[in-house]
């Protein structure tokens, strides 16, 4: 037999590649990795796990076990839409909301159901790569739009829409950001709204770290300006478990709902029941919350001691953005040293970051890299940062050569 | 804003629009319904699970809820590995094994990996109707292969082969087939595997249903002829737990196995990582066989008993297949009166099937329907089937008006 596989598969995958490459390289155990993204395990709720799981398998045992609906279990579906009022948006209802596999799965379900070859679409630069490897899955023409420190560039917002009037969507992480852990500012996301309510497109808000905000102030969804303009993605991976797999879509426009809904019933019929039911009686049974306090005071000494050990050991010339929440640190070398070249460097002393170039549709060799603060230890932090320190000096003394 | 989905997603649906309304209708308490495919929940090991949990959560707590690699579960894939070896075919390695969110999402995942637009693959006639859908998300030609009593056409298989030498694969489920019930024997499996050597097609086998003979003989997989040119789907979903959610392909074809990663770590990353723990756990500490062996007896006792309410009930002239395991019988009605007519008239009186027309990719307003056995009381299969006979009377003697 001679494999003919599809063109569409064969297709170089730049994001894909990349960073499991570099995953790979930062996997093995002598290496202190801050490239991937991976919540601390302190925080998981093992035990209420355990009681949430014994109660569902006593009380609704078949249930757990038995083929169910696409949309998810409706009581999780409840409590997702509540939890909305949070971010400054009412009214979202239980029948709203999708069970996704992740809200990684999310993405893809939007890229079917929006994005025919060639389309136009959205989004940050740089943005989520995982994002723009899915979207990619569907031949779009990609439209970056710089982000700035206090949120998307409105002015280059405005001028792409009006050159691109047929552009699909346009997906965006106004809350800490991914990968520049940038939050967008009051300002900027009214006016942003301003722009993309008086435009065609559909808005995707892609929302995992908002929860974990441990200082300043963020602000409401565009799903609170938009209506059902704007779909919002959310997950539990954050705060509670990403090995669940449970994320969500909602989407308050019926017509795209169903569709998504008919997608999701050929891709895979339906997200796990069984951890459906458990998230959910552990919901109920647990204060949220509190859980989420006690994952942010960890992630708040992470991050300060991180940005303290920047301050005390990378030379001047490097900077990176102070941050207020979610898991990952985004910083910018000189001119004259690459990401890569910082990420080949630091690897061969056994520290793993991961390069900004992944998260560009067309920039490569850039300066900017990206570091993950929220499953290392305190001692691994302080030694792989005077790692990365001492790294960047070199290259740094041997670009001046 | 003006919502501008893709084209693709606006495609009618036939097999899915057909089959949702069906099952909408079914859903009903006061309906019997034989129309879907549900294992018997009373086959649900519930205790053996939350043992498996506890455990889980106790020993390999963080591993549980952290996120885990695309591939799967090492020992649960080992454990898969192992069971091919009950179907003829040795030699496969846990490295052969993704582990995918339900069987289904192998089809979707093969369909991304083989096809682009106009690409032809062959399926039998009828066949399973999500695989279809699946498959039509990629917008192949469909060329169907008759399915005979003792299996595929050999001789339309080996024509169809001839006439169009650039087809990408062929599906099959050559034991208990979906709908029909049908097993191939084994000069079939012989003949037809000689073809398919022979020729340049990527071979799917999906078998779930080839644990749950109840009596005769099967046969060994496709994979024990083909080696690496047959890929082979299965799942826990008809042995141990459908809302697990867990399937899987074998594919020993490393370069396609390479790309049907790469896929599915952009459409979800990872299959829930809970479950496959609580799976891995229930299977090392229970004998899986015993387990199937007491859902065998279950479902041949009703399978006994709904074939005897039809030899019973049923007028002459509506025949079907008498079946030796699954979960599925196939009827077939006279000339003159289509499934999808008894469909309509019986679920007036409150019983559903599952007309034929969704399970062929071409033929519509067929004779033929599934009905399942698995998932109803004695009394329902009597009383349902019984009002099957008098519906398809009725009919019978006004399409001879």
């Amino acid at each position: 037999m001679q494999l003919k596989m599809s063109k569409k598969i064969m297709k170089p995958d730049f994001q894909g590649e990349f960073t499991a490459s570099i995953l790979a390289a930062a996997a093995s155990p002598e290496i202190i990795s801050f490239a991937g993204g991976l919540p601390n395990p302190v925080s998981f709720p093992i035990r209420e796990m355990e009681a949430a799981t014994q109660k569902v398998l006593t009380e609704k045992g078949a249930m757990a076990l038995q083929y169910s609906s696409t949309q998810g279990y409706p009581a999780l579906r409840a409590w997702i839409a509540r939890r909305y009022e949070t971010m400054g948006v009412y009214g979202v209802e239980a029948d709203d909301i999708i069970v996704t596999n992740g809200s990684q799965q999310a993405l893809e379900m939007i890229g079917a159901a929006m994005v025919d070859p060639g389309d136009e679409i959205l989004v940050e630069d740089p943005t989520y790569l995982v994002a723009l490897q899915s979207f990619h899955l569907f031949d779009p023409t990609v439209l970056p739009v710089t982000i700035n420190a206090d949120g998307i560039d409105c002015d280059k917002l405005e001028q792409t829409i009006k050159a691109h009037p047929d552009a699909k969507f346009i997906y965006v992480i106004p809350n800490f950001q991914n990968p520049t852990g940038l939050t967008y500012s009051r300002a900027v996301r009214e006016r942003a709204a301003a722009i993309l309510k008086a435009s065609n497109l559909l808005v995707l808000e892609d929302n995992p770290y908002s929860e974990l905000r441990f200082s300043g102030e963020g602000g409401n969804s565009f799903g609170a300006y938009l209506g059902e303009q704007c779909c919002m993605f959310g997950t539990f991976s954050k705060i509670v478990s990403p090995g669940m797999r449970i994320g969500w879509i909602c989407c308050r426009n019926k017509e795209l709902r169903a569709k998504l809904l008919n997608y999701k019933s050929t891709a895979d019929l339906h997200t796990n029941i069984f951890c459906q039911l458990v998230l959910a009686q552990y919901l109920e049974d647990n204060d949220l919350d509190q859980h989420i306090e006690k994952t942010k005071r960890l992630y708040k000494q992470k991050a300060e001691h991180m940005m303290a050990c920047m301050r005390k050991y990378l030379p001047e010339g490097v900077t990176f953005t102070p941050t207020e929440g979610g898991m990952f640190l985004w910083a910018t070398l000189p001119e004259g040293i690459t990401a890569v070249e910082l990420y080949r460097a630091a690897l061969k002393k056994g520290v793993a970051i991961c390069p900004g170039d992944p998260f560009y549709e067309y920039a490569r060799n850039v300066r900017t890299f990206r570091i993950n603060y929220s499953n290392s230890t305190d001692e691994a932090i302080e030694t792989g940062i005077r790692i990365l320190g001492e790294t960047c000096r070199e290259l740094m003394a041997s670009s001046q050569d």
